[in-house]
């Protein structure tokens, strides 16, 4: 297991939390998702097997938030 | 038909927009909503026979946002 910590712009309420933590979630290959609104970080533990950091960066902009 | 502009606050994202459109819109005798984001604003079209603003107003604060 690995994990990671995206740093991600736009993300402003509650919704926005639960859009990025929902579209990670739903990854093959993702355990846990915490997302810290204020501080614009969500950590990521996955499995490097099944999923890399490139997928999740981008079901996190599908979502319209940027990554760093 | 009247028409009422809310002062709405905490309205951050299109999200926000949405769950207030929908609360409103989802009410008898509403007609028109349109939510003005970065203004916190929203104008809201009723048939003040079926709906009141007190009523407006509680929908509003059932999604999590406060009106003035």
């Amino acid at each position: 297991m690995e994990k990671v910590t995206l740093s991600v712009s736009g993300m402003s309420c509650g919704h926005c939390e639960r859009a990025v933590k929902g579209a990670l979630e739903g990854l093959n290959g993702v355990h846990h998702v915490t997302v810290y609104l204020q501080e614009g970080k969500v950590d990521v533990e996955f499995d490097a097997t099944k999923v890399d950091i490139a997928v999740l960066k981008q079901a996190i902009e599908e979502q319209g938030y940027d990554v760093a």
